[in-house]
Order: structure tokens, then sequence, then C-alpha cells
């Protein structure tokens, strides 16, 4: 027996797509029932974890539509869906295979428990530095700069300003396809080598990162048509994930997740505004303040330093 | 034919569970395949916008295996699922009918377009403080009023100081279960009535700060075992969704997207370390620096404010 709900539900009439979410995997549709509007909201249940549900993924046999999407070295992308679908799109997961995986790979795609920690100026010269310098050591950079001596990826540069000083290079994220400009993902990485983080900026700073800024903004409205400066979102990250100077430039549109998070991402504008009103001449900066962001507790910093002082 | 990949994909023995992201419906599994480690990354696809699939919507026929789950007035929640599914939970949708709909229920569902804005001192006190005053007045409060004076939710209170000057009320949100302690959300809400947002506090208010920010960390780490003060984000919205001056108390954990991103979310520890460090004696404070933060197009703030500046 059909509930009047169920009836209602079945006499919805599509009109058109209001909004769509892919990393949700949600759609809201518009449409009438009756003469009247209705709103379906379609959203992907998130897998079971039911052991029974798990075990399933051993030696799979219902998954007869199976297909390989891409190969890269250990990486492989399959779509799935299952044999007897009429809605096959609908059914449909994307499976990525690891084989064969290390620990790394494993600590990598575990759960990540996270700490909120709070470094004091003291903490960072006396605990954090000689972390960031060990990063820097040792050839760790050496991509970075071989991108900034043009020996690698140059191709790729979407602008470029060669001042010594104040010159960067803007550079497209592995995870943007270099065409929607919905999800444009870029990265501003500055020539000169003497800033390692937010750490390093000083209130002396704020009119060369103004003008970080102002070039960053128009060069990617001049380079692309479709995105305004105020579509861009400019973050940096503490803790970058390296310890040179760059700076995220990324569509307002583009959802990114635990890395635009208050506690990792801090906006441009509001670190040049907070140096600005900072108490001190040009030296004053981020390294006299009490800074609080989270980390996972696998991360070094994590098991070498915040949690032996927690102690 | 089967490639050699898919055979291997094939030969996958389920191990055990390493995450899972109920947000972005995917599931990390680790198993073997020979006596080698290998990952499974199983994620749900995003629905495709095609308009024969989301012509599909109409009248459904195939969605036999429907199922009310709930409902409450004009919203209704069924789990959709393929009639011939081996596998019903992989391929299951959550559907939520709203009917009738009307246009600020189309509004709230269609594409939020975001633009970045920069409010300067000028334009908050000239532009945005009129705005502010005018969500504060005509009774718009009252809802939080009839908290703070146990008119109403006062079985709810999780926490309460009672001092006239320094006192909050820890409440939880909606969106928590009140049981799950990785998703715990609550909100803590001054008693103090002339704090509007961050834009109020000064830096005279850093001592009270810092003991409020004490307070709700032990009161909950106090009131519920399984999570330490270090898995408890602490933040402020700007612009905040009312004007009365409240604090968003939330497991680490708990993923809130958009709530959560730096020009929408302020850490309370950064709030208070960016007032410490400010130029000037303790009257100065975030009415006196640039904010730049992100709004929706929708927004009043950016319909009659800095759409209007912009141009």
């Amino acid at each position: 027996m059909e509930s009047p709900e169920e009836k209602l539900l079945r006499s919805f009439v599509f009109g058109r797509l209001l909004n769509q979410d892919t990393r949700t995997k949600t759609v809201n549709l518009l449409g009438k029932i009756d003469s009247q509007s209705a709103i379906v909201i379609a959203e992907k249940t998130a897998f079971t974890t039911d052991p029974e549900f798990l075990e399933s993924f051993s030696q799979p046999s219902h998954l007869s539509a199976l297909s390989l999407v891409e190969r890269n070295d250990i990486y492989h992308w399959f779509l799935a869906s299952q044999a007897t679908g009429e809605l096959p799109r609908h059914a449909e997961a994307k499976l990525t295979l690891i084989f064969p995986a290390t620990e790394t790979h494993i600590r990598k795609y575990s759960v990540q428990s996270l700490r909120m920690v709070t470094e004091t100026p003291e903490i960072y010269r006396e605990h954090v530095l000689p972390y960031v310098s060990s990063k820097r050591g040792g050839g760790r950079l050496n991509w970075v700069y071989n991108v900034l001596e043009k020996k690698r990826e140059s191709e790729s540069i979407i602008i470029e300003d060669t001042d010594e000083q104040e010159g960067f290079m803007l550079l497209p994220d592995l995870k943007w396809d270099r065409r929607t400009m919905s999800s444009l993902y870029t990265m501003a990485l500055v020539l000169r080598r003497d800033i390692t983080s937010v750490r390093d900026l000083k209130k002396k700073d704020v009119p060369w990162l103004r003008r970080l800024q102002k070039k960053i903004l128009e060069g990617i409205c001049d380079k692309y048509s479709g995105i305004e400066a105020d579509q861009i979102r400019l973050y940096i990250h503490y803790q970058p994930s390296y310890y040179h100077f760059h700076i995220h430039a990324v569509a307002i549109s583009h959802d990114g997740g635990g890395g635009q998070a208050a506690g990792k991402a801090m906006l441009l504008q509001n670190v040049i505004s907070q140096l600005e009103g900072m108490a001190g001449e040009g030296e004053v900066g981020f390294a006299d303040v009490e800074l609080t962001y989270f980390v996972g507790e696998e991360s070094e910093l994590w098991q070498n330093v915040f949690s032996k002082l927690k102690k």
C-alpha cells in the first residue's frame, strides 16, 4: 500500500535544477505537484559500515559492471555499478585501488584524529622552528626551487612577476582541471626564499602583501574571463605543507573542506589587517603572537612537540 | 574480457575499515591481495545532471523500493532504492520532499553564489551597523532573551554561569543528537546583552574572554567523558546569524563545512590573540580593523550594502 506521502512524491514533475553539490552528492530539484511548487532534495546515502556490507568488498562478484577508468603506478581507478541497474548512474561508486600499499599509505587513509594546539611565540622559537628548519633542509624544497628556476612546470605558469624582491609565480594546483572556473585552484609561489610561513611576516611587509594581493587577483581576472576578483578566496595555511611562502588562490565556489577551515586557513586580507593593527614598529609580526590551529595526531608536530608539551 | 587491473580488484580480501566520511560518502578499506596490503577507497559518485537523468525524477516508477522515514509539516523524508538491488544500501538515496514550497524555500535551496567582501571600520559604522541594529530591534532577539531568562529551553542547559557580567549559558545546537561525542555541537550564549558580534570586542575584554574560553572547555569536559579540551573547536561567526554574542563549541571531528571556513569562522583563541597584539589601549578593538569575509549574493548585506559599494 502506498502512503499518501509516497503518492505525493510519485506525482512530482521535474522543472529545473536548483543546486548541486558534487562533494556531498546532492541535487536540489524544483518541480510541481499538481500546480504547486515542490522541491526534491536527493542525496546519496553514506556507505553503511556493517561488517556484512564491508565483507561484500571481498572478491566482489556482484560488481559485474566494473570498468577501469585510469591507472597510474600503484593507483587504479574504477567505476562500479550493480549488474542490473536501470538507473546505473544512481547506483555507481568510484573505487580506487592502491596496490601494493605501504605503511605510509595506510596511515594516510586512516582516521586522522585532530587536536587543537596553541603555539605561543616561545613554543614557536624553541620547538617548532627547529622542525621547520629540518623541513627546509636536505633538498626538501628543491622541487619548489626547480619550479621557480623554470627547470620544471614552466609550461604551466599562469602569471609571472619576475621582480626579485616582490615577484611571484602563479601555478595551477593538481586538483584543478585547468578549465572549470567554478573549481579554479591555483597557488602563488613568491620568488624570495626567506619567508618560510606566516610566522615570518612582519608589519613592514604590509605594502608588499597588498601589492601581491592586487596582482594575483588582477592577474587571474585578466587571464580568465568568467571570474571576478571578489569570487576568489586568497588564503595561507598554517601549518603549511611546505615551508616556502605561498598563497592559495581558489574559486570561492570550490569547497575545500578542512583545508579552508579556520584553524588551518587564514585569509590573506585578514593576515594583512592583523599586521596593520599590531602594536609596535615594522619588525613586529606574526612571530610575536599566539596562534591556535589544529594538527593531526599522526603529524610530527603533534607526536614530537605538542603531545609532549601537553604532559 | 577482464583487464589485469579488474582481476586485481576482484581478488581483494577485506581486512578492516580505515576511515569513513559520511559527508562525502566515502569508505577507506584495508585488505590483502595475495599476501600484500591493498587499500580500496569507495566513494559514491555524484548525481549526474544530465537532463535525461533529472527527468527520471518525474513521476518516478523505477523507485519501487521507496519508504517514508519521517514527516514534519511540509517536509517528507524517504529512502529510495532500485527495485532489484542485491546491494540495496549501495544504491540508496535519501529523498526530501518539500511540499508545498514557497519562494523562500526555493531561494534557500538554490545555488548560493558567494562574494568576498572587505568591511573597513568606516563601512562597518556607516553601512553595516544600521543593518545590525535593525536585526536587533523589533523583538528579533526575544527568542534569545527567552532562553537567557529560562522561559524556554531551560531543560536543555548544559552549563550555566550566572554571573551578570561574565556569565553564559551553554546549550546544545539542533544539529546535535546530544549523545554522539564525535559530533558534539553546542553554543555558548553570554548573559550580557551589549555585545552584538566580534566587532564589539575590545582589548579590555581579553581577560573575560580568556576566562570564558577556560570555563566552556572545562565545563564540557566535566559534563561529558570521552572528549578532551583540545578536541573542541571554539569559534565565532562573522557575520553571525543573530546579533547577540555567542560562541560555537564543536567537536573537532565534526565537519561543519562552510560554517567553519576562514572568512566566516574565527577561532576564539585567535580573536583573543589578535586583540592582545593590537596597538592602543583597552578601548581599541575589532571595530577598528578591516575584516574580510564572504557573503551570499542573496543576503541583505550583499544586496543592500556591498553590491552597491562595488559599483
